[in-house]
Formats: structure tokens, C-alpha cells, sequence
């Protein structure tokens, strides 16, 4: 069938790819698209429509996230029968027998990882290196990984190391594991955020450790506060997220990261910097990673690919200060002696066949349009007394709640109407005025629909909270 | 070419296999068989020769693992150029510029792992999962190979267990990880046989643990000497390898077993019990596995896929007791929060489409062949005063020096002739008189010929330590 004309609503809060993914959504249900049609070809659709071509793209792949198409390689998109997607082993959560919407997972929904590459890699890389693609891995992993690494390091983000002092790890959580075994033993201390992620918090604990928190300013971490623990506590490690920081999606400043390389100097305590999230930014990239800055080898660095590759590759990587390599390349052989060379190898052939960057653009391209459609549902919700600072990147809200409505009063009344949200009490482990304040929102996981809804749910129960006092 | 009859010598200590090995090894180096030409069917050739299949595929298995053939699936086995097998990126130790015979490693030879078989299984996963393959699993594992394993356990071992008191781990080494943090804290004992797998002492020593040995007899562990020991340290864990003990080879009797649950039952304290060499049997297969006798919910059972499938797929499980069992989830979530979904559900299908069972018969062959080889090269060399007790299993054996060669030296004069043993002090986590007076030799990497002329390497450095006297 031949699309007729849609004129976009440029006074819309709505953005074009979104207007355009709800205008074929409803030619799809309404049976106008039927089942095994052929959606117009990318190219001369944009220049029909008067759009970039990432707008087409960006509407074709909500369309196949939420399952109303599938593409085929080297083909184009069709309509196809709305299945779920979901296999039986992965059931999303339910609530009184219906799916919720998950605004809770900050994980990107398997529809958009790069499945069929990663196929072919592995297949080719199991004919080339046969039973090897399974044998023992070297423990600080697979030497030409580590090799392309350093160079996208460089290239990339003007962060200058060798391959020798990368150690692959399985994701970033085992990142942190493998650096609280090293580093830390019982009553040693830990400066982290406030709020924080708490996965690292156990794992720190799980060495015996006590937890020092730090507030946070909308630049980063509170350098007084931090110098003034930092000399009574000694910390080991201080441990930061200087990008979209997990949950309050702070962005660090210069002055801070260079603040904050210089207290490590001047009070001998190491950084490792979470920096998963770089890639994601939907403004100016206006400051560089802290390893960039580290002149002083302070700075253990570590980057996971599962939000922006695939959480399954159980994938990510560490820059270990040299003093400190010899103990790191140790505790992962105790650890799990190495991570599977398999995905390892298939991983350095996406980098080297330059998978990565295409990826990266087509990533970015999918958060930005659900962030900035996420935020143009959210803008109105201030009428509820809802604050946050709008995020340069990352894949979350941090809202602040109005005084007389609590994370929790919130989470539940959400959960019972079906959205699923991250209540703010987890992010932080000590007692505060303000842990029970905040909700985490991720767009993530879900379709641009499932935003519209989810956004709605929560609109109405602000509204019934309210009315209820 | 016809092949000409070959005359078995059955008076040699050669075993049947190997004897056919090295006569179609010759045919090919001397260019007899050239090369592309195809090997005998199995059958017909079996028949003609008057022996069981097995030894001709034990034999041509042998020729394709040290590279002189390779096989074609479903067509037969075929004369190959002789590459190295190696990739670049896994070479084997060298010394002086060329490869040393490995009879350090117990891992598998890669030329023997199910290749073909799991890249098949990992496509049929990703089309039939699709990216839900690449997501985030489960933190105690994906569950239908939770169930399968279940399944597993009762008709194969006896053991009976439900699918939610298996815990999906990445390997053995982090199931020993994952116990340790579970349980252990600093001050906590552990008990040990002696000597014993020098990663398990790392892991509990990561944990601030002290470490306390006790002596194996011919039938496992000195059940007086624990007892004694137990009332005065109180273990949180004792730790055994009843199949196959790693380095010893000793396997418990069924007296001891059933002892050491009762001494478990009394004084208090679980039993870690690694299993991972029961299928490798040699003789009949005498005792239970440990948890299979456990009526007190005392052991935890842990098991590898690593020798007996392939180490690159960083799988193996946990039983773990009821009472433990949110510990060892939360734990595993803080460690790695999940082995890789996309191997799980591999492996599921290899064990649903019934491949395991084919394949640790195969395995047993190849295994039984190699033992049986290099046993019949050891047994001479008692003359220079070594001592060993044939092993009912496994993949090494643990050879007592005579009283002038220490295994230091032994190990030395191996590595500068080309061979690489293990010298038994790593074993050892105290001081003991008998700590270096053992080596380890294992045949899993090996070929046919390089335990020949590994055994040949070994007899000459005893000789020439013997006369330096």
C-alpha cells in the first residue's frame, strides 16, 4: 500500500520518529499495513516525509522492538503478527496476571541487540579456532581483544593505555568484585556516592568494608565533604560514576574530576570510575572520562558492554593502575580463572570488523528518541510538585517526589496498577532525610508505547496520592 | 591403498589402540597413506582386524587429535596436511624455542571438544531465543537446564535434589568463590584433605581464612585425625574431592564417605564435595558420590563441566542445602549477578537432545586409552625408585620420588628436556616432610606420542639425577 501523507505536529512535544511510529502503529492495527507488507524503503520514505533518514530508522526500529515488524537483512522492514517476544524462560514480571511496564530495568530490550552479528562471529570464530574457541583463556583474557581495546581507548576517548593493564571481566559487577578482593579487606573504608548503586555496596561489604558516604552537588561529588572524610576515614578506594551517575544522573564537571584526581594524590587513596555509560549522551560530550585526566595512575577504570552492547556477553573490562597489576590478574584466576574465551573472541571481531561504532550510532539513536520522548510526558508532571534536572545522557529520571508522597507509597501504588519503578531507598545505605524522597525512572527497556503508558500510570497515581492527603 | 594386515603384539603393554595408532602414524609420515586418502570405515576395518570398534576409533580419534586426520561428519576420517592446531593466540609453553610436552595441564586436548555440535546448538538458541539470549538470566541459572539437571542427577548418580536447590556457577573455581563468600569470614576454619587443589586454598584465604590440613589415606580422608581436629578448630567447611582426589587420585571407600557424614552430622559442618571426575572410572565404578548418601542436607555438591565437556564454556553447578540457599543467590547476584544465558541454554539443549551421554562415553574411550597407555610406560620406570599407586580414574598420576630426587629438581630437569610436570609443593598449604617428594603427571592434553617421548624425557632425568649422586 502506498503511505499517504502524514504532516508531523511540529508544535508536539512528541518527537518526529515517535509521531511517525504511532501513525504506522495504527495503519498496522487498523489493518492498513497488512501482514507481510513491505514498509517503504528508508531513504526515499525520509525524502518523502521531509525527514533525516535516523528519524525513518528510528520509527522502523520501535516499530520491530515492539513487535509490530521484523526486518531482514539487506531487505527492508514487514509487517509481521504481533507475537510475544519474550521466550518462556525470560517472562517479564506480572502483577495480578498482567505484564507491568518496566520502568525499574535500566537494561536495553533484547530486541535491539545485534543478534545476528554476534551469530555469525561466533560461528566464525568456532570454524577458525575450533576446540580453542573453548579451551582455557589467558585470566587478564584474550590478547587481541585486549589489543583492540587499547586502541579504542585511544581513539575514542583520548585515553592513553596498553593492552597489558586491560583485564577483561565478566560485566561490571564482576569488575567490582574482582577489585574489592584485591584491594580490600576487613575495616577498610570505601567512599561512595550518595546515592549509589548497590550492587557495589554489597559487594564491598562482602569484603568486611565500611561505607562512607558523600553527598552529591549537580556537578558531582562534593569535594569539601569528600576531603574532609578522606582524612579521617583513609578510604582505599573512592568510588564514582562521573557520567550519568547511578541513580541521580549527575554528570562530574572538569573542575571536579581534576578536584578529585588531586585529592587522590595529595591523600594516597585510589578512584575506580564506573564508566558504562559514556557513550550516551544526548547533549555536548563536554567532559572527557577521569582515566583521560589520571596523570598519576590513580584511576582503576571500568566499562561494561551490557547496556550498551548486550548484558548476555557477560562482557566488560578493567584498567588497573601497574602497581597494582600483579594482585588483579591473580584474584581473577581465583575468581573464575578466566572469562569465556569464546565471547571474548567474537567480541574482538565485532571491534575489528567495526561493528562497534555503527552500533554506538544506532544505540544512541534509539535511547535519544525515547529520552527526549520520556521527558516531553514527564515536563507536564511538574504540575505535581515533581522536580529533576534534566540528564545530558545515561538512560534514566531521577525524580524528586512533592514532601507529603513517599518512594515506597509511590512504588506501591504504581505496582498496583501496573508499572514497575525503582523506589529510591536501594540507592542509598545509610539513613538520610532524603532516601525515601526520589524515584528512578528507566526508559530502557521499554517501547516508546509502553513510555506513553507507563507515564500515564504514574501521572494518575501522583493524582490519587495527592487527593488522598 | 589396502592397508596390509597388521599383527597386534599382544605381549607388548601397548594397548591395542595405540599399537594401531603408531602403525597408520608411519603409513602416513612415510607417505604410504597420502594425503586427502580416507581411513578404513570403522567397522569393516574393526572386523578385519579382529578387535572392537572401539579401538579403531580410539585409534583414528588419536591420530586426528595430534593433526595427522581429520574427520568429516558422517563421511569418515581422512589423511590431513599437519598443521599446528594451535591458534595463535592459545601456543602451547615453549622452552628453548620449541613446544614442551605438556603433563602439567589436566585439561583436555581442544582437538577433542563437541565443537561442531555446540556451534550448531548456539545458532538454534539465538534463532529460536533471539536477543532473550543475549539478556540478562536468572542469578541461580536459566531454568529449564536447572531441570534437566535435576534429571540428570537422579538417573545418573542417585542423587536427588529439586531444580531449585541447583545454582547455575561459571565454573568450578567460582563455585569454590561463591561458597567462600557465602559462608566464610575472617577467623573461620576450613579443613582441608592434604594435599590438595592449591585454587580452593586461595579462594578460602581470600575470605581471612585459616587453613588446617588433614591427611589422606589409600581410602580418603583420616577420619581420627579430622575428628581430633574438629573438635578443636569447629570447620565451617571441609572440603574433599572424594573421586579421583586432585593430586592424589585417591578414591574414598564407601566407609569413609558414610564416616565423614556422620562427623559432619555431629560436630556441625557442611561438606564441600567437588565432583567433577566421576565419570572418568577406569575399573567399576565402586562408590556413590558423596550427596548422593547425604540424608542430612550437609553437603554441598559442586561439579564442573570443565574436564569432562569443555573449560571455554565456564559452566558447572551447585547443589546447595536448604538452609543456604538465599545466601549462595544473593551471592552469586553480587559476584557476577548471572552465568551467560546463551551457554546455559546451549548446554539444556545437549542435554535434552540425549548428546552428554554419547559424549562421556567418548570421552571415557579417549580418556581409558591415554591412561591405560601411560600407565604401561610408568610401570618400568619403579626401577629408578619411583612409587605410584594405579589410580581407579581420572586424568593424572601422583608418582613418590625416590628419596634422593626432590621435585623441584625433577621438575627443573623435565622443563630444560622439554617436558613440564607438576612439582607436588603447590599442592601443600603447610610445611610437610613429605611436600616435595611427588610430581603429577597428566595425560589429558597429551597425545599418544607425546606421552611416549614425555614418559622417554622423565626416565632420562631420573637416570641422570640417579647417577649425579
Amino acid at each position: 500500500m502506498k503511505i499517504s501523507p502524514l504532516t508531523f505536529d511540529s508544535s508536539s512535544t512528541e518527537p518526529l520518529y515517535a509521531q511517525l511510529f504511532h501513525y504506522l502503529k495504527e495503519l498496522i492495527i487498523d489493518n492498513n499495513l497488512t501482514l507481510g507488507e513491505k514498509l517503504p524503503p528508508i531513504r526515499s520514505f525520509a525524502k518523502e516525509l521531509g525527514v533525516n533518514n535516523v528519524t525513518v530508522i528510528n520509527a522502523y526500529k520501535q516499530l520491530e522492538v515492539s513487535g509490530y515488524v521484523t526486518s531482514k537483512q539487506g531487505s527492508g522492514f514487514y509487517v509481521s503478527k504481533r507475537t510475544n517476544t519474550q521466550s518462556s524462560a525470560t517472562l517479564p514480571a506480572v502483577q495480578n496476571g498482567k505484564e507491568l511496564i518496566d520502568f525499574a530495568s535500566a537494561s536495553p530490550h533484547p530486541g535491539i541487540f545485534p543478534t545476528e552479528t554476534f551469530k555469525q562471529y561466533l560461528v566464525e570464530v568456532i570454524d577458525r579456532d575450533k576446540g580453542f574457541a573453548f579451551g582455557y583463556q589467558e585470566s587478564n583474557g584474550f590478547a587481541p581483544l585486549r589489543d583492540v581495546l587499547a586502541k579504542f581507548l585511544e581513539t575514542t576517548y583520548n585515553t592513553y593505555t596498553t593492552p597489558d593493564l586491560i583485564q577483561i571481566v565478566s560485566g561490571a559487577q564482576q569488575g567490582i568484585d574482582i577489585i574489592a578482593k584485591s584491594l580490600l579487606h576487613a575495616g577498610d573504608t570505601v567512599i561512595t556516592e550518595n546515592p549509589t548503586y548497590n550492587g557495589a555496596i554489597e559487594a564491598f561489604k562482602s569484603r568486611g568494608c565500611r561505607i562512607v558516604p558523600v553527598k552529591l552537588n549537580s556537578d558531582g561529588i562534593n569535594l569539601i565533604e569528600l576531603e574532609k572524610k578522606v582524612k579521617v576515614c583513609k578510604p582505599k578506594i573512592v568510588y564514582v560514576m562521573p557520567k550519568y551517575q547511578n541513580p541521580t544522573t549527575i554528570c562530574y564537571s572538569k573542575e571536579t574530576l581534576l578536584g578529585l584526581l588531586a585529592l587522590a594524590h595529595e591523600y594516597n587513596f585510589f578512584i575506580l570510575e564506573e564508566d558504562s555509560m559514556y557513550e550516551l549522551c544526548y547533549g555536548i560530550q563536554s567532559t572527557p572520562n577521569l582515566k583521560a585526566l589520571d596523570k598519576d595512575d590513580r584511576v582503576i577504570y571500568l566499562k561494561s558492554f551490557s547496556k550498551l552492547l548486550m548484558p548476555g556477553l557477560r562482557m566488560g573490562f578493567l584498567i588497573i593502575p601497574r602497581t597494582l597489576l600483579a594482585d588483579f590478574t591473580k584474584t581473577k584466576q581465583t575468581t573464575d580463572i578466566s572469562s569465556s574465551g569464546l565471547m571474548q573472541r567474537a567480541l574482538e571481531l565485532y571491534f575489528t570488523k567495526g561493528k562497534w561504532h555503527e552500533h554506538i550510532h544506532y544505540m544512541q539513536e534509539i535511547y535519544r528518541g525515547k529520552y527526549e520522548y520520556m521527558l516531553s510526558k514527564l515536563e507536564p508532571l511538574t504540575a505535581y510538585g515533581l522536580q529533576f534536572k534534566k540528564p545530558e545522557g545515561g538512560l534514566s529520571f531521577w525524580l524528586r517526589l512533592p514532601p507529603h508522597i513517599s518512594s515506597e507509597n509511590l512504588y506501591e501504588a504504581c505496582y498496583e496498577a501496573g508499572l514497575l519503578i525503582l523506589p529510591s531507598p536501594i540507592f542509598f545505605s545509610h539513613l538520610d532525610h532524603l532516601k525515601d524522597r526520589y524515584v528512578r525512572l528507566s526508559f530502557a527497556a521499554c517501547s516508546i508505547d509502553d513510555i506513553q503508558k507507563g507515564v500515564e500510570v504514574l501521572a494518575s497515581c501522583l493524582r490519587k496520592l495527592s487527593s488522598n492527603l
